[in-house]
């Protein structure tokens, strides 16, 4: 493992105890009956003691994108062809995707980060990029990257991560865009809780039953021919990954590092999650879910992170959309610490003894 | 039942399935997957099928929140003082409440109406005053109410409704304020569904075990003495309702009547989603569901729907907090209708025949 990626896993901090409890104390002194806020407060409270409980701020928001093809989406595993991945990629930079809409009413800026697009994009403003390789090899075949580009996309992820926070960004989102990503991720999935391809693995953008059998049949041979080592989310992510999943892991690792809360969208997302869960756990008190996707693989996140999704509206498009709403709702959350009266204040009697 | 409702409920006509047919077709077009945004398209297919497929507009949001008075709350139903009722009136006034801060979050103007608190609120910009009388009766020891002042409830809402579409508004919301008022909710849902108030009464603001086991004997009280018709919603209202649920009832009413999308809270808004749809089903068409309350009894309005809610963050605070926060996804959701590139203009690959 590199020195910067260790030294950003040893700055990775739990969340004080004592906070989550003045900010919890703070919002029962509010005018409304104890914990009726139900999760809005759970988040609130948590984020305040990430950001410090006088007045954590939530005014600069930011979702990055990672964009990346992979191999085996040549075996035809998605709905989509390949070249897509590149498409969608200019389509967020003109603004038309569904993330640039969910993004800008949530009031959160956009990075678009190619990590591995099999295109080569010239002259293209407001890209951010980060490309590793042309895409990931065909994992059915043989390691989806070298160790050392797994590590390459950790560091991106951690380096933009870092910066976003370093230039005030309070909250940072995690998306993807990918043709064939959903493979990948359910074959992190699969190897880390030990459930088999065919449970973990859906119909990503839409696909038919026999493009879903093929898409387990692949899997299972990316396993048993690659042989990644559970306990070793590095080797994981080389072997049966994803650029932008690496990157994702990657921008969960900084975020935590640098006690900035990061809303982690669907199964690609989760994914990453659980990449960097893998390398410190103490990621989990700087991770806050958004939605419960469609994809079956996606319930292991919650289940490993002890977190239930905050809302499951049958989505499954990935860039960060679910995250980006996510973003709205926590952000819903801090100005209800922020804004509310006291009892005190308003002179409303609190409760009764029953 | 007066001309006036009469009127209103011819006036309330379905949703148009081809428009419906349209809204998805155009949705469809947009660069992602088809239905990959999940109920996200479900409410912008319908909320467009009712304000016109081609501009359906979503700027001008308002939420009516009804407060009034239970004399049921004076036999310690809950776990605050009756007197807090016009507290929070004063503090949603300030804008210190939940509601208040969440309102300002989804851009929602909010209503702040006295519809039957007991206190004389002399002085008091900003609140609208429609005061039937200062609290219900307890109905525990007879009806809540004459049918009269049921009918007047009913009218005050449609008034509302009709009066804010009128001057523009797109999209409203129904919120309650009302020391005790899960009681009288609880006992609407028990009356049209057949369940038992033990199965449908919850802990409101968060009472204990005893009151709660109270709280269930005066609901069945209640019903066995005043014999509530289940087939005339009105006298349900009337005998164990609250004026706040005629209230929203009203509110339902005419916002349909008007062609006007309305966003319900928990469970009082339930309860007055169902008064309303008992006088005229077609109110289903208009009402977007917000949150799943924590309290039992709100789960037979999503079954009569057939609407299940949007999310289920613990929250049982009411003042509409929950249905606020829906139309911020509500909002989202036109968005994406209105903003998105379809697939032609942004030159991205459709779906390969798989």
């Amino acid at each position: 493992m590199t020195t910067l990626i260790q030294k950003t896993l040893n700055q990775i901090l739990p969340v004080n105890a004592d906070d989550l409890k003045k900010a919890q104390k703070h919002l029962d002194s509010l005018t409304k009956p104890p914990g009726s806020l139900g999760r809005l407060e759970e988040l609130a409270r948590r984020y305040a003691a990430i950001k410090g409980i006088d007045a954590p701020s939530i005014s600069k928001k930011s979702v990055f994108i990672f964009a990346a093809d992979h191999g085996i989406a040549r075996e035809g595993v998605s709905a989509y062809p390949p070249e897509v991945t590149a498409q969608m990629v200019q389509n967020f930079l003109q603004g038309g995707a569904a993330i640039n809409v969910l993004a800008k009413h949530a009031g959160a800026e956009i990075g678009v980060v190619d990590i591995g697009v099999n295109f080569d994009f010239k002259n293209c403003p407001g890209l951010t990029h980060k490309k590793i390789a042309p895409g990931t090899k065909n994992m059915s075949q043989g390691p989806s990257m070298t160790r050392q580009q797994a590590e390459e996309a950790l560091q991106t992820g951690i380096d933009l991560a870092q910066n976003s926070a370093d230039k005030g960004t309070d909250v940072i989102a995690s998306g993807d865009m990918g043709i064939g990503n959903t493979t990948p991720a359910a074959a992190i999935m699969s190897v880390y809780s030990g459930q088999s391809p065919r449970q973990v693995a859906g119909k990503g953008t839409g696909i038919d039953r026999a493009t879903l059998e093929k898409k387990i049949r692949l899997i299972e041979q990316a396993i048993k021919i690659n042989h990644p080592d559970k306990k070793d989310p590095i080797d994981v992510l080389a072997k049966v990954g994803g650029f932008e999943i690496g990157g994702i892991a990657g921008l969960i690792l900084g975020a935590a590092a640098k006690r900035t809360p990061v809303i982690i969208d669907g199964l690609i997302s989760g994914a990453g999650a659980i990449i960097a869960y893998g390398l410190n756990p103490l990621v989990k008190d700087y991770i806050f879910t958004s939605h419960q996707s469609v994809e079956p693989g996606h319930a292991i996140l919650f289940k490993l992170l002890d977190q239930p999704p905050l809302f499951d509206l049958g989505m499954r498009l990935g860039e960060g959309t679910g995250a980006v709403l996510a973003m709205s709702i926590l952000e819903a959350s801090i100005k209800i610490y922020l804004q509310m009266a006291t009892f005190e204040k308003a002179g409303v009697s609190t409760q009764t003894s029953t």
